[in-house]
């Protein structure tokens, strides 16, 4: 290679980078058309994205790989159905892109805007689901971006036969297969370089585990939104509703416990602990939940088990529930403040100046009053779809939906307006 | 130092997070009250600040500072009443914390509301001028975060004795000095240790010189919005005014070439240059600016100097500027792809058509058509008052007021709603 030719990653990244302008050159109908041909074209491709992903599946069998893990690696009819349709509705999205969101005429005769336009070129890193490799590419394109994916190695070949099937809808726009570049060589270094692209990469969206998420945001110089562990916490006040309270907590639990946005740690006043408590664990360990518990927990609730301090910052992603007795609102801020991973927190409550108090009082992308912590998803909250859900304090926390793939700029009409009242007497 | 103890550095940034807490508690009047009580306090502090300037004066002089360095140091009763005025109107600002930016009401009768948080804990990282102390700490506070600042170490003493006087008015109203935390030891390692505290420190904001911004940028892991240079340009279409053009050019570069939002490179149309280029540079040299053209330029106006390619990415700060005549907007385009810092982009022109051409194809944080680069201040657009201006496509782009020292969170508000029915079914 000689010192002209730019390495794999950079040659990748300076592609996509030009492919952005045309992307975002795209009026709001003709991004619409693409997306619905992106469908259209992982519908058609259907036989080859399935034979891909057998060989990943093989391979990754070979290698020992098990359990959920491999459910995630796996495409079936089923899946891919669902990856044609999430395409399909983000297709028929509002396009964020041009959207004026604050507007003024000056005094002078100026007219001033905020103007949304796309970030540029979006760089996903994830793991093993294939069907990020769909979903990334249609939110970041329907909000005007070319993306970089780099997937994991163990769904290479499914990646590759998804890509594929995208640049043909590309191309029948005439546009640049680069607008989705696919990291073929899925060499480690070849992430390292992608993260010091501070001149191609605006943005890098790292979903997957924890280790991942930790390896982008301590490796990258190019700007980055974290996606970060759900150690979420339900706070059953004294004047909470019992039964209201116990239904939070099981929706929290156990609707779907492999997931950020379910319960870890259940916070219970200790007023209403005594008549509460026993009843609502006894419920979630018949439904199959592991109780740990504080010691005031286990003199109410023998059966749970002893937490540690490690337990209250533990993500399980299981069905287990860490549970503390506090005796005050205050408390339970303060234990959240201690452990929480910044995703979402509830409080149940018939309290209102309580209720206020933690909503002021918690900084997590999401609070919800007597509401299950389950609804923290883009879906859920209105946003149609998500490319993840934030907990990076910055330029978007929570569910990211198209408009957080964008970003608002200004734009100034005038007649000749200057600032200096000399320079208007130049000509 | 025992392994307990935290550094010099954490220990400062842990009691300013906690700080922080104090300062998003309080309500918008108290907000706003303790800012008038911090511009009261530095107007009575008015005599030991300016001898402390005085002191750090001496000491730059005897250090061999002069000319413009000397004179961003410099502070007498003038900068001081500007001071004193900016704090003043920065704490009559609306409060953007608590704003509800989206509303609904979903049809399980859920809540879904918006609403904008502070960031927490912001990092300002600056060179010589102390204003930039009294502001960040005004602006920062405003929105209901903690500040820790790190001034240059030439106005050290500037600096604490304009800390102190904020100290005493967070006194009284009973909140920790730490709100406002000065990072008195400038040692360069505790800025390299700032930057790596990502449990910490939300955002930090270089603003200064391109070295020093470059630094920030490189090392830091903590998230960062930098305020970098500007590298402004005019283009002259075809179908402009010419004496518009003109007007916009002699106040783009001539009303203050110091500053980002001045004209840096002036591209011309070629159908319009023969008329126009000759006298508008003629007007330009008669107020003082050096030009410096391309081929093009010099066959015109042959008292130009040749442009090299380093001329088109200077940020002279200086009234030079740079000429390129172009063949088509498509070529201005081009080139400002090329050479742009992302700031601030003008073009001259009758005609809608390559106006909205340009504002679609150029995706500079500031786009003007028929008005100066120099309105790209938040002040002139309506932010009231500023921290910066960002040239990063992230979380905010140009100005940064108010606002953009906030995030947008949810707040959900339910009466027992749950993901999954069985839930419901528990209680």
């Amino acid at each position: 290679m000689s010192a002209d030719t730019p390495s794999y990653i950079r040659g990748l990244a300076t592609r996509a980078r030009a492919a952005s302008l045309a992307i975002a050159a795209l009026d709001a109908g003709r991004r619409a058309a693409l997306l619905e041909a992106m469908a259209e074209s992982v519908a058609a491709g259907r036989a080859g994205i399935l034979e891909a992903n057998a060989r990943d599946m093989q391979r990754a069998r070979e290698a020992g790989t098990t359990g959920a893990m491999l459910d995630r690696l796996a495409l079936d009819d089923a899946r891919l159905d669902g990856i044609v349709q999430a395409i399909g509705e983000i297709a028929a999205l509002p396009d964020p892109v041009g959207q004026v969101t604050r507007s003024e005429t000056h005094p002078n005769g100026m007219t001033v805007e905020k103007v949304r336009i796309p970030l540029g070129l979006i760089a996903m890193i994830y793991e093993a689901r294939p069907n990020v490799t769909a979903d990334a590419a249609a939110l970041c394109l329907r909000a005007g971006n070319a993306v970089l994916l780099r997937g994991g190695s163990e769904a290479r070949e499914s990646n590759i036969a998804i890509a594929r099937c995208l640049h043909s809808a590309l191309a029948r726009f005439g546009l640049p297969a680069e607008a989705v570049a696919l990291v073929e060589d899925t060499a480690r270094e070849h992430v390292l370089e992608l993260l010091q692209l501070t001149d191609l990469v605006d943005l890098a969206i790292p979903r997957g585990g924890e280790r991942l998420i930790r390896f982008v945001a301590e490796n990258a110089r190019v700007p980055v939104i974290k996606h970060y562990k759900g150690v979420c916490h339900l706070y059953v006040d004294a004047a909470a509703d019992p039964l209201l309270a116990t239904r939070l907590a099981v929706d929290g639990k156990l609707s779907r416990p492999g997931v950020c946005n379910a319960l870890e740690t259940l916070l219970v006043h200790a007023d209403i602990a005594p008549d509460w408590l026993p009843g609502a664990l006894q419920v979630l360990v018949e439904r199959g939940a592991e109780i740990r518990g504080c010691e005031r927990t286990r003199a109410l609730f023998p059966q749970a088990k002893a937490a540690t301090d490690d337990d209250y910052d533990a993500e399980y992603l299981a069905p287990i529930l860490a549970v503390r007795v506090v005796d005050s609102l205050d408390a339970a801020v303060a234990h959240i403040q201690r452990h929480t991973s910044d995703h979402t927190e509830v409080i149940c409550t018939r309290d209102d100046a309580a209720a206020a108090g933690f909503v002021a009082a918690v900084r997590s992308s999401a609070v919800m009053v007597n509401a299950s912590s389950r609804f923290n998803d883009g879906g859920q909250l209105g946003l149609g779809a998500e490319i993840g859900i934030s907990t990076t304090r910055l330029h978007a926390y929570g569910p990211m939906g198209l408009e957080s793939l964008t970003i608002e700029r200004w734009v100034v009409r005038g007649n000749g307006q200057v600032r200096h009242p000399e320079s208007g007497q130049a000509a």
